[in-house]
């Protein structure tokens, strides 16, 4: 297992806008707080919701929409850097990055629930939030997101 | 995205009591501790469940009573200040609110799962205690909950 | 309920191995890093994956196993001590244990889900990897578990 001990900047205690977008409002606050590495947890309910399954053969994300209110009975994810074209040297995540071909990406799984309890779940790529309440903690790291060739997926090198 | 810094003063480790309600454990936790601003984790097993759902064209819970053993797959929510009717002057959560016309208000939700693996999930009102562990992570910060007007919910002003 | 206030020694942001076992990738790093308790969280996806439910009835747990690709859209647990046979005094988690009749177990419960978004869940004892993020917070405190008769589960003492 790869890992990396981690020092925290900050920790925020944050609420959705109603009608925004679940994901686009994490990847917000982390652009403007600035937030290159970052765990979060939150729930709260949406009005839709994208959900992506990863089909493991076929090495792409198949997409389900739901086009229903839904619980958030739980949701968790980080941020990190996502498509950074040239490799940099290293550094510390507090000085604004200010060149980088790549952005903040707030990698979303969700537990969503409906009218009967009946629970679904997967990578959230999108969802119109109702209401939303989350937590998240940001690290002084730098977590960069770099293609993966095992799982065609882009993934963490720590 | 209304958000808000905060600082942690304390961190628990709980194991809620057998027989007992899970989400009056929790708010027995903060009520003990004067815990004013929190959010949580945990997982465990509970004898039977109410969940909740809400209609957001009805602005109402439904409630649905799940009266099996299932296990607590996952468990996140936080706590804050519900009901506070008269706006106090802002302060710090470090002293005793003493006068006050809330309560502390553990926000739930989970995700249960039955003897098939079968997933329901939504806002956790009631749930007997098979055995619980949770993570219970305080803020400074006071946190309260206030009626808003496009959800019909209670939500915090951050 | 019982709880104990606990002090942070390190917090670590965590891939676990592709094709690992997703709860021995956590056990390895309990004891590269010498945690005797923790809690945590993450995401990911699974090639596969056994889950257990415990029989509150028969006490003891049945195993489901789901031989194929699911995403990990939600994991709770957390690290402590499994089966320590002689009572030890206390003493900081800080130290090395070197006797010791028992092993790091890293209690882990997940919500998997499938190519419809149907979300399964429990208690995880085994799956292998495909891709895992994972946010692990390590404690001083050090946490056991003993057999507890009214559940005849392994529960702290706290």
């Amino acid at each position: 297992m790869d890992y990396r001990s981690v020092e925290t900047t900050e920790e925020y205690v944050c609420r959705l806008d109603h009608g925004a977008d679940w994901r686009a409002e994490i990847e917000s606050l982390a652009d403007e707080e600035a937030i290159d590495a970052a765990f979060f947890y939150g729930l709260g309910a949406v009005e839709d919701a994208e959900v992506w399954f990863y089909d493991q053969d076929d090495r792409e994300y198949d997409s389900m929409v739901f086009a229903e209110p839904l619980e958030v009975a739980a949701c968790v994810g980080n941020i990190s850097w996502l498509d950074v074209a040239e490799p940099r040297s290293g550094g510390s995540s507090d000085e604004q990055r200010e060149s980088s071909s790549g952005e903040r990406f707030a990698h979303t799984h969700a537990v969503l629930s409906g009218p009967d309890g009946e629970a679904i779940a997967g990578h959230l790529n999108s969802a119109t939030v109702w209401a939303g309440e989350l937590y998240v903690r940001a690290f002084e790291a730098s977590l960069d997101r770099v293609h993966d060739e095992p799982t065609d997926l882009d993934l963490w090198e720590l």
